[in-house]
C-alpha cells in the first residue's frame, strides 16, 4: 500500500510499504477513508534530522474495519470506525477512569516499540481494537464529505479543544480566553460555547479563522500578541481571564497565557510543549494561585459525548478543514498548513 | 518598642523601633502574644546581601488589639485576634472568593510600600483591620501555651498545610502524598487526614518529625530522596500518588512530586518557589495530564473552618512548636530553625 513518511525536515513522502495486517488477535486492520494533518505534525515536519531514521506519519483518522483477531469484540468487518489518537486497551484503571492517553498497556500511533504505523496511509493496523476504536453505525465510506469531516475531528482535534475547555473547567456563564486560531483552538472556542461560557475572547491574527472562531462561539477577538495582546484581554476581562486555553505549544502562548489568566484562575494546556521548563515560580502561577492543567487528550472518553450533534448537523467541527489532497499529495497538505495557506487539510486516500 | 530585623544573611537583630500607631482609619494597633519563624524566614535568611536595607521579619503572630481607627467595626480594643500572613480588605472580588492572597488592596507583612512591618515584634499595625484581623472570643493573653501556640498556627503554617490538601482535591479515601516533614507538611498531613485522607504518605527524613507525622495521620513515611524515594513511593501507591502536596518549595521536592505523582493526578504546592522555571513539558506534567496547583495560603479563609477543633483541642497543630523563646532571642530561633534543631519556634515578647 501507500503510506506516508518523514525523511527530515521538510521531507515529506509518501511511498510503497508492505500491506498492513492483523498480527495479534486483539488488532483490527482498518482501511482509511479518510485522513488529515495535525498543527502537531509540523512538530517534527520542522525539526527533525536528516539522518535520522524515516517515521511514518499521521494519527488522525476514520476508516473501515477489514478484518479482526479472533478476541475482538466490539468492531465488525464493515463497521466504519473513528480511530482516537491513542491506543487503550479500554480495561484498565486509566481508561476506566477516561484517561485512555495513558492507558497501561496503550500508547500512540507512529511507536516502533508499540508496532503502530501511521494513519496517513491506505490502511491501519490498530491494536486493542476493542479499546481503541469506537463504531458509528449508520456511516459508511459514501457519507457526505462534511459529515466524514466532522466525525474525523472526533479523532483528535474536536476532543483536544474539548479536553482543554473540560479541564479548564469551564461552566454556564464562564468567561474563557482561547490562545491560538488554529484548528484546536476553534474547537476550544466551539467547545467552551457548547459548555455553556458566555465570554469567549480568541486571540489569534489571521482574520479567516478568527472569522470561523466567531461563528464557533467567540464573542471577542484580540490580534495584538505580546505585552499588547495581554493588556488587550486583561481589559475586556476586567483584569484577566479566569479560564484560559492554551492551544499552540510554543513558548509565546504559555507566557500569553500567564500573562492573561485572571488570579486563582487556571490555564489548560493542550498544544504539544515545544519546551521542557517554564515559568511556574511565585512571579507567574504560584504567587496568584494559577492551575496549570491539561495534557494529550482521551479523545476516546469524549467521543460518545460528542458524536450525536456531529451526526445530527448541529455542531459543525469539521469547518476547521479548509481544502482536500489525495493521499500523493499529502506532502502538499504539510506545506500549506506550513506556510498558514491551510488551516487543517483533510487526505483522502 | 523592639522588633526584628534581617541585616544581612544570617544576620538578625532585635533592635529599637519607633512604637508603631494608628495611622489609617482602617488600621488596628495589636500588641503581640506570640509570634513564630516560619521556614520561609529562612530563605532571605540565607540569601539576603549584606548591603540591601535591612527588613523587619515575621508575617505570623496573635495578639491583643490595643486601639483602631475610626472606621474599624468588627475588632474593638482588648480583642484577641489571630492576624493572617495577608492582609485583606474583605470585599474585594477576591476576598469574597476566598483568595485573600490575591486582595485587590491587601497584601503581605514586611512590605514597605504597603507600609507594614513585621509580626516578630512587641506591636504591629494592622491595615485593613476588619478584612485581616480574625477576633477569637474567651481567649485573652493569660490563655495557657499550648491553645495560643495552636492559635497561632492558624496566622499561617496550618492554613497553609490546609490550603494545600484542599487545592490537591483530598476527599475521604484519598491516597496522598505529602512532600517535606517541616511544619507545613506536617500540618498538611494533619489536614489531609482531616479532610479523609485513607492513605497519607510522609516524605521526610528526620524521625522526630516524621513520627509527629504519623500521630497527625501519615499512615507511610519514606525517608529516602532522589529517585530511591519515588520508587518507594510509588511501589507503596502501586504507580503513583493521585494527590501530591509538595511543602518545601525547593527544585528537589518539585522534581520528587513530579516523579512520584500518578497520571491525572494532581501537585498541590505551598512551599514558596525557590525557583523561577520547573520542568512542566511532556515528559513532566503534560504527557500524563497532570495539573499543578497552590500558591500562598489565604488563610484568613480557612480560620472559621479550622478554629473550633483548635480551641476544643480535637486536633493540636500547636504541637509543631518544639521551642519557645523571648522576643530578645530571635536571632537563635532563626539559628535553630536553620540548623534543624528546632521544627519551628514560638517567640513570646
Amino acid at each position: 500500500m501507500r503510506a506516508t513518511y518523514l525523511y527530515g525536515a521538510g521531507d515529506v513522502r509518501v511511498v510503497d510499504v508492505p500491506d498492513p495486517a492483523v498480527r495479534q488477535p486483539t488488532d483490527a486492520l482498518v482501511r482509511v477513508v479518510r485522513a488529515c494533518v495535525c498543527g502537531s505534525d509540523l512538530h517534527p515536519y520542522h525539526t527533525k534530522p536528516d539522518n535520522a531514521e524515516r517515521t511514518t506519519m499521521g494519527h488522525e483518522f476514520v476508516g473501515v474495519v477489514e478484518s479482526v483477531g479472533a478476541e475482538v469484540r466490539t468492531v465488525l468487518p464493515g463497521d466504519f470506525v473513528i480511530a482516537p489518537f491513542a491506543v487503550s486497551d479500554g480495561t484498565c484503571e486509566f481508561c476506566l477512569a477516561g484517561l485512555q492517553t495513558s492507558c497501561a498497556h496503550g500508547g500512540f500511533w507512529n511507536d516502533p516499540r508499540l508496532g503502530t504505523a501511521g494513519g496517513q496511509a491506505e490502511a491501519v493496523r490498530v491494536p486493542l481494537a476493542d479499546g481503541t476504536l469506537v463504531p458509528v453505525p449508520g456511516v459508511d465510506a459514501g457519507t457526505d464529505d462534511a459529515r466524514l469531516a466532522g466525525l474525523l475531528t472526533l479523532s483528535d482535534v474536536y476532543g483536544t479543544g474539548w479536553h482543554a475547555a473540560v479541564r479548564g473547567g469551564v461552566t454556564p456563564g464562564s468567561t474563557v480566553t482561547v490562545i491560538g486560531d488554529g484548528a484546536v483552538g476553534l474547537l476550544a472556542v466551539l467547545s467552551a460555547r457548547q459548555l455553556g461560557a458566555e465570554r469567549i475572547v480568541l486571540m489569534g491574527r489571521h482574520p479567516a479563522r478568527t472569522d470561523l472562531g466567531r461563528e464557533f462561539g467567540a464573542t471577542d477577538v484580540v490580534a495584538e500578541r505580546g505585552a499588547a495582546g495581554i493588556a488587550a484581554v486583561r481589559d475586556l476581562t476586567a483584569g484577566g481571564s479566569p479560564i484560559v486555553l492554551e492551544a499552540v505549544g510554543h513558548m509565546p502562548a504559555y507566557e500569553q497565557a500567564v500573562g492573561v489568566v485572571r488570579p486563582g484562575g487556571v490555564i489548560s494546556r493542550v498544544g504539544v510543549p515545544q519546551y521542557a521548563e517554564a515559568p511556574v515560580g511565585f512571579g507567574s502561577l504560584f504567587g496568584p494561585n494559577v492551575t496549570l492543567t491539561g495534557g494529550p487528550a482521551p479523545v476516546r472518553a469524549y467521543i460518545e459525548r460528542l458524536l450525536p450533534a456531529v451526526l445530527d448537523g448541529t455542531v459543525e467541527p469539521g469547518r476547521v478543514f479548509d481544502r482536500v489532497v489525495g493521499l500523493e499529495e499529502t506532502p502538499k497538505a504539510y506545506s500549506a498548513m506550513d506556510d498558514r495557506t491551510a488551516l487543517k487539510v483533510v487526505i483522502r486516500p
